[in-house]
């Protein structure tokens, strides 16, 4: 079976043309059924391609010199989306030409190119940003919204869990992924009238591929007991950062205490291999590629400063959700909702 | 000149009497000047303070039995605000009998009661719980609504920037504390209609005993450049529950990841006085004491699981604050405030 192309906008991301390029090379070896479209300067990209031959052989080049700048307003990269190498490698896959795009680039400009060409399912308001963070057990968890919708509603909300859900299927495997809410308490009665009717809307739907688990408080959200986390934009992307530069702020006291002292020093080369490791395991680069879920296609935020090898990870997720079908898999539950719907509204006991 | 009494809930906290009284006699070494009020079950309050002669000659017990539960509903907890030991410790400040109330009880009763018995200060709507947290700076950073208040206008979030930088300028010694907004960018377009309509009123107003810097993202909060981050409840306790939450995620990782190899062992005792200095930091023992900003009266919040040097941190806080008159501070502010937004109106600059 032919799979559909992944489109890569390779002028995104602070590194250049040459780190977008090796990024997907590095996947292409985990994933070699796949043919890329590479846009962006022709010129820049075959010279970045002369160190890849195999994917040289996978490779079109769709040229254009027009490039969304990073602080540039959404509405203003809006107005070039025909023209720019992220606009054109969204525009491939609502022509079919791609099955999914790439791109490290302006976050806002991206979200509402994405929205503006692909619309949103059937069936889903608005689409939202999901990514997956570690988690001290076997699986990531993957959180949403993570700044797509600064305001949400239950319908959102609830919206957004079944996504979540559908993409864990994928990650972990499970049949129904563990999911919850992010509210500031388990009870009932905590946090926003929003959070708690579609609390209730998860709680009463029956016929849902997922294991709906209640709230979840933001300091539980990497322990590895939950496998989905629904949030609004706003909490979200604060939930997001916050546990960024937390982790930064503790990495960066443990480097000044380990320099404090010759017996540190000595200390921390000694036990080298316990901070490599910990380093692997909150290098972002390891968990780059946040999907846009929710429209009709398949589309990955690249981090602007990943490396080669997270450039290579948001490849991986493009490439694991097009071979899994996620947005297929999302029509399909949201149908079951609708039936589930019906169900709970019979009962009488929908809000 | 005498300084006001301070009521400690002698019951409140997963640890029992003791431990209360011990930290509450800890405290007191640095500040011997006060007095204590000790509230719940004079025979247990009595054998904890068999080990603190100094701590019993300052202290008159209040005794009582009934304690409100930690999973208590706050509504049922104010039926029994004039017999439980959290109620009378607040009532004792509402009289005039302490200047401050220390507990270490369930937060949502807390709250409701300190709202009911000592009502908010004229030109607060509604009062913030805001708490200390470690920066990589000099000082602590404020970070306020921690969870009061699920839902807060433009209105609440200008009182609560008062309200921090008050507390600020007490904690730092600065005229002017660096203010931000907690937000998901820092471009006047990003977040919700009230975060952008408090930044627009902050940066009108003038005669404010504090700079206002905008928006900081969650990632920002400890970096040690910003001295009070202002925000609405479900946000706030998010982001501090995200920051502990991930801080513990890595320890964790650590201590696994030191354990792991004989070598890594080793590396571990070679440089253990590096990481003990890394638990210091991180131990919220020693950030312990939240405050209720914006009641005619101090009500501190000692976490639940405190240890005595917690529950002193939570106690000197009750008494730094009586000592630099905070609530004072607050009301002169808030008329100054009243003063300035005249002004503004005047020159048409206001929104």
């Amino acid at each position: 079976m032919s799979l559909p192309r992944i489109a890569v906008d390779a002028m995104g991301g602070d590194d250049g043309v040459r780190t977008v390029v090796s990024g997907a090379a590095l996947a292409r070896r985990e994933h070699d059924r796949f043919n890329f479209l590479l846009v962006g300067d022709r010129a820049r990209i075959e010279r970045a391609l002369e160190a890849h031959p195999n994917m040289r052989h996978a490779s079109e080049i769709l040229h254009c010199e027009d490039v969304v700048g990073m602080d540039e307003k959404p509405t203003q990269a809006l107005r070039r989306a025909k023209t720019t190498s992220m606009g054109l490698a969204i525009h491939a896959v609502k022509e079919g030409k791609a099955g999914a795009a790439v791109s490290a680039g302006n976050t806002g400009a991206l979200m509402a190119m994405s929205k503006l060409a692909l619309r949103t399912m059937p069936g889903i308001d608005r689409p939202a940003l999901a990514a997956l963070m570690p988690t001290l057990g076997d699986n990531d968890v993957i959180m949403l919204d993570l700044g797509a919708n600064t305001e949400c509603d239950a319908r959102n909300l609830v919206q957004f869990a079944i996504m979540g859900a559908a993409y864990s299927r994928i990650i972990t495997g499970k049949e129904a992924p563990r999911v919850r809410l992010l509210n500031i308490g388990t009870e009932d009665t905590k946090g926003t009238e929003g959070v708690q009717a579609a609390a209730a809307q998860l709680r009463a739907a029956t016929g849902l591929a997922m294991s709906f688990e209640g709230f979840v408080e933001a300091d539980k959200i990497n322990r590895g007991q939950t496998d989905v986390v629904v949030t609004d934009g706003f909490s979200g992307n604060i939930a997001l950062k916050a546990i960024e530069g937390s982790a930064r702020f503790v990495t960066d006291l443990l480097r000044s205490a380990f320099t404090s002292s010759l017996r540190s020093k000595i200390g921390f080369l000694v036990s080298r291999p316990a901070t490599e490791l910990l380093r692997h395991h909150l290098d972002p680069n390891n968990h780059n590629g946040a999907v846009f879920l929710g429209l009709n296609g398949v589309v990955v935020k690249s981090h602007g400063s990943a490396t080669a090898k997270g450039v290579a990870n948001a490849v991986n997720v493009a490439a694991r959700l097009l071979e899994e079908s996620l947005t297929e898999r999302i029509a399909a539950d949201l149908a079951e909702l609708g039936e589930a719907r019906l169900r709970v509204t019979g009962n009488g006991q929908s809000k």
